[in-house]
């Protein structure tokens, strides 16, 4: 794998936010010669397919800034310091939905950008669904909209452009492999 | 839609690379508070899921510097100001591959990490390939080991983690599904 490696020669820190982190690095390719790699850094997320006892999934709308729009999207947060993935994702789907779940099941992870960004989405499935009362909050600058919908009404949502993010189509297709191999 | 919705105050600009830019907006959020959205510009990619003659999945290995490792994924690339996505899948595939195809065909578009970032990336299915003499080379500062493989062997590369990015996982279970479909 080494004969594609792209070594560090110097890093120029950009940006240091709240949530990510820009640099850009000047890299040695492999060919000897010399280019600049933009970078943005971010903690890592986690991702929650959550299937309800009537085999209905829970999705949240919100409004996505970069987009300038609102999407339908499966639960998801970011990765706090120190937060395993499964305590996040617990934590997540409690602020994010009210529910807590008895089984949660890694499914895959994955990295959303891999040219400009080391975001990675750990996704897992979560059954055994029960409202909890008083639920943690989500984050005061978070607001969502909680819905449960069938499959059939997801994939329409994805026709409808309504769903159009990675993981939640990646979340949907993998729901409807796992029923297509019950047949 | 519009009670979500966050009203830009105002937009500082941070960086301005040769492929991102970074900007933090001061938003008001609907219950009238304030916040700042840390927001990525990219000009948004295609990625060809390339499919043989005989059946064959061809991918490329490539070395991501944000990772620090190389990732087997499907060809990619960004696009070009005023480019159309089907014009970018035909340039990417033919730079990346070296093949060109005879049809190719939407399957989805996906935003990848739609809470700080507003890259879109279009996937095709290309088909009829044949290998062009003389095809357009890559950028100057990309270099991709071509592989091709079957169905059953990108899936045992996704459990050693050597494919591990939402686009290419999607792809392969797009096609699992397909084929499915076709029993």
């Amino acid at each position: 794998m080494s004969r594609l490696e792209e070594k560090t020669l110097s890093t120029e820190p950009i940006f240091e936010g709240k949530i990510i982190k820009v640099q850009v690095d000047e890299v040695e390719l492999p060919d000897g010669k010399r280019s600049k790699r933009e970078i943005v850094k971010h903690p890592g997320a986690v991702a929650i397919l959550p299937i309800t006892k009537d085999g209905k999934i829970v999705m949240v709308e919100q409004y996505r800034k970069p987009l300038e729009r609102t999407l339908v999207e499966i639960p998801a947060g970011k990765l706090e310091p120190g937060e395993d993935p499964e305590q996040t994702a617990h934590r997540e789907l409690e602020e994010e939905t009210g529910y807590v779940c008895e089984k949660l099941t890694h499914i895959i992870s994955f990295y959303t950008s891999p040219g400009f960004a080391n975001e990675i989405v750990h996704l897992y499935l979560a059954e055994g669904l029960s409202k909890k009362e008083n639920a943690k909050a989500a984050d005061e600058d978070e607001f969502v909209e909680l819905m449960e919908m069938t499959l059939e009404e997801a994939e329409q949502y994805i026709k409808e452009n309504k769903i159009a993010d990675a993981k939640t189509v990646y979340a949907i297709q993998y729901l409807k492999l796992k029923k297509g191999n019950r047949l």
